[in-house]
């Protein structure tokens, strides 16, 4: 299976969330690890994210990377939101991410978080041609999406995420009563500005994602029952019980709310504004209660890669080496057709396991012979004409990861020279080698230019190959139809192999059993 | 509509058939020609295309590929089949149409050539599920496919075509009674042995192709009705009308074959064994007629080339402009997602046409800005790392027809210049070039990095731009969402266009009217 990492750079919370893709293209969640690092903190006033919080932000990205890689997943898709949207700073901390991690993060816009979310929940609850609206309050921004089985119908971004209210109207004051008037004048006007574009009163369901959500259900829960939330994934949460808590959250001070029961000390100051959001989309909606997912942009990201990586997870599951898997993605990226390849793969070998004799060479260098007549049509893909220089190119240089780059540069080399010129000196990437590496790529390519000879007509007319070693060397090939065009490819490139090997080599056909013309 | 020319190197015909390809993928044949050139005449016997042959052949070749490039046919898919692949001299042959045609010709098997006949007849007449068999009588190979609707169910390729059995048995001797008697032995032993495989007594229908049957059906229906043939395809033959025209070609010296009326002189000699594998098609499969088809592997290349290349005639019906389209075809190729490239050059475009008065180029210019936005990331294809110089080389080497070379080195070098080093005379394939094309080089490669800046996340969130000109030049972005990443980012990216036009560049963002976060 696909190891896939996904690091969500928020406003409010770095998560790290490990997956394992299976075969069927689902997927299972192996960890996730969160710190509500807080990185938006003052953020949305100065316009910049705060030395202290690019410092914390640095140290989580840090740890957290390094935990993925230690545990085997080396495919990190990494997102960040609003904060370092919205901060001028935001590119200069990217930076020191790559710099530190060598990680690229994708920065995404509203609307593009808001596809993601619904891309997760819409895979974790059963929706039916109703809508449902989805509303996932954040740090930094407030996401609205409507949508229904079929996928996402309308989504947007509000500048309404729980960092920001805070910072702005609660920051000094929390207990300020025209502060927190102004606040929900600001809500009230944003949330009936996006809901024009909605029908906001036919909703199947009010779904709410993010932690604060969450902590707010946990919360509400305890009070009720007296006992912890047994499970917080479609819980649900009625409006009344959201707005005594809103107006709880609304009048205690700082050291009140961290008494609350329940609630998480990390959140204790952003827990009312996030309420007072979720109320107010439940008015509007004239809906009685909320449904919590606990799916949010992490599985959203999740669903996106696995739609766009199709055929990269379908070969890791299918090729388990990596080396192989490399080449096989090059060729196919490359759209070489397969069949070619793979046939002048098996006569190479065959030629290369029934000289040894003569050549002494090992395991390493049969998978060298291997790989490169996999990928010796690879340059077509640029220019059919001088393909063979592209292909030493393209194989050169595409991050063919599992190989030393000396391995590389023999398997690019014979790639190069199945064609055309034999190895020279005087050609700099292969003169610059070392003598005992040339001897390798020139014996190797030999065996290669008759292999593909011996495939002319790309219709693997030979079929097979027998090599008896005497003063000369005598191929005999097993046929299954005309061999003429290939016997005569075949001789035209056999002298780089006869000056290698320091014998005569010649043809013999034998028709194959059963075979039809 | 896309052009396309099939040159088919037959044993006994060389055709060319020029089609058009409309927008639906359906085809027009616009034209046909063939020659009677015999190319496998004696080749059966003695395993070479014969001096005469080869040089008859090349000369029709040359001819042929001449009219098709005269007439606008650049793209030409050429086939050749038995003789050609049996003959040891075949591939010296097709050395020589690539050297002095430029053609690369594909040698196919007996069973690629029975799967592309069918492929022609399945387009040609309706089909239902009982399957039908056909018959192709070539010069070299005999090939039966049965088949239904869904396509090929069966198909092989036996060593009886008339000019093979005419070279082997009646050479020297037409009218021998026991070369006669031998060859129907041989006829019978292989057909019976082919039909081991078929059910050959449930065919809807006994359908045959090729020039020979077609001729055969003129000749019967002239002597029966004293006219012409009105129209080949669909005509039927009868088995009793059949075996009457193959007892008279049996008893008949040449010079009274010529003299039945319809014969095709150049066919004379070969009509006879084509008459017998027909009628004893038709005695093994119980059946009474004979329908033709005038379709054969011509048609059946061109089904198979559409299938093939659906991608690309889309894009011709869609980008008429061979420029454009090659520039795109090569994009689409590299696998780059297309909507940054275009939203880089629309921003580079509108930088330079604003700045028009500064930099004073013109429409070949702003063209190139164009197109090396739309590839500046090619290079991703390769790999991420140093991809700028990936996307060099992939824009150099690719083969982008309707551009010059220095036109390419242009495209290739702004492109190459978007990100990192700025342009310098050390660097090898910029140093080279005239000290004016260096200029064009550095301002417009200076506009890509600023638009490829503004581009940053991908997202598109910098609408438009508007240039004002002054002591400083002010770029007026209009935006959609946040641009601070994008601010940066083109900021760290102006240095080079503040270097080129002599100004200080600043930026400033203008909310665009209507846009949501």
């Amino acid at each position: 299976m696909a190891k896939l990492g996904i690091l969500d750079i928020g406003t409010n919370s770095i998560h790290l969330v490990l997956a394992e893709v299976e075969p069927d293209f689902s997927y299972k969640i192996v960890d996730r690890l969160k710190d509500i690092t807080r990185l938006g903190d003052g953020a949305f006033v100065a316009r910049r994210l705060s030395d202290s919080a690019v410092a914390r932000g640095l140290e989580v990205i840090r740890n957290l990377v390094r935990l993925a890689r230690n545990r085997g997943f080396e495919r990190i898709e990494a997102v960040a939101t609003s904060a370092v949207r919205e901060a001028r700073n935001g590119g200069q901390f990217l930076e020191q991410i790559a710099r530190e991690t060598g990680l690229t993060v994708r920065v995404i816009t509203g609307s593009e978080e808001a596809r993601l979310i619904f891309l997760g929940v819409q895979h974790s609850m059963t929706l039916t041609e109703r809508p449902i609206l989805v509303v996932d309050v954040g740090g930094g921004s407030v996401e609205l999406m409507a949508g229904n089985r079929e996928g996402l119908l309308r989504g947007c971004s509000l500048k309404l995420g729980a960092i920001r209210l805070k910072d702005l109207y609660l920051h000094r004051n929390p207990n300020s009563k025209s502060m927190q008037k102004q606040m929900r004048a600001l809500i009230r006007t944003q949330l009936e500005e996006a809901f024009k574009d909605f029908r906001r009163t036919r909703f199947e369901r009010i779904v709410a994602t993010s932690g604060m959500a969450g902590n707010l259900a946990e919360v509400i829960h305890l009070e009720r029952t007296g006992r912890p939330l047994p499970q917080l994934n479609l819980a649900t949460v009625a409006r009344k019980d959201l707005e005594a808590i809103e107006a709880r959250l609304g009048r205690s001070g700082p050291k009140e709310r961290l008494a609350i029961p329940g609630i998480d000390p990390k959140r204790a100051d952003t827990l009312f504004p996030a309420a007072t959001v979720l109320r107010m989309v439940l008015e509007l909606c004239e809906a009685e209660e909320l449904i919590i997912s606990d799916k949010a942009i992490r599985e959203g990201v999740i669903y996106d890669f696995i739609q766009r990586h199709r055929e990269k997870i379908k070969a890791e599951q299918e090729i388990p080496d990596v080396r192989r898997r490399n080449v096989i993605g090059l060729a196919r990226r490359c759209q070489v057709p397969l069949d070619h390849g793979d046939h002048v793969a098996k006569l190479a070998l065959q030629l290369f396991d029934q000289t040894r004799a003569v050549h002494g060479y090992g395991r390493k260098e049969r998978e060298w012979l291997e790989y490169a007549a996999l990928l010796h049509d690879v340059g077509y893909m640029i220019n059919p004409r001088q393909h063979h220089k592209h292909t030493y190119y393209l194989i050169k240089h595409s991050d063919l990861s599992g190989f030393q780059s000396e391995e590389i540069e023999v398997i690019a080399n014979v790639a190069r020279y199945h064609r055309r010129s034999h190895p020279q000196k005087k050609h700099g990437s292969f003169g610059a080698l070392s003598g005992t590496i040339r001897r390798v790529i020139e014996i190797l390519s030999a065996m290669l230019r008759v292999a593909d000879g011996l495939d002319r007509s790309h219709f693997a007319v030979v079929r097979s190959l027998q090599v008896r070693l005497g003063a000369t060397i005598t191929i005999s090939l097993q046929t299954a139809g005309d061999v003429e065009l290939e016997l005569w490819a075949a001789k035209g490139r056999a002298d780089l192999l006869e000056k290698v090997l320091g014998r005569k080599v010649q043809f013999v056909k034998i028709r194959a059993k059963g075979a039809a013309a």
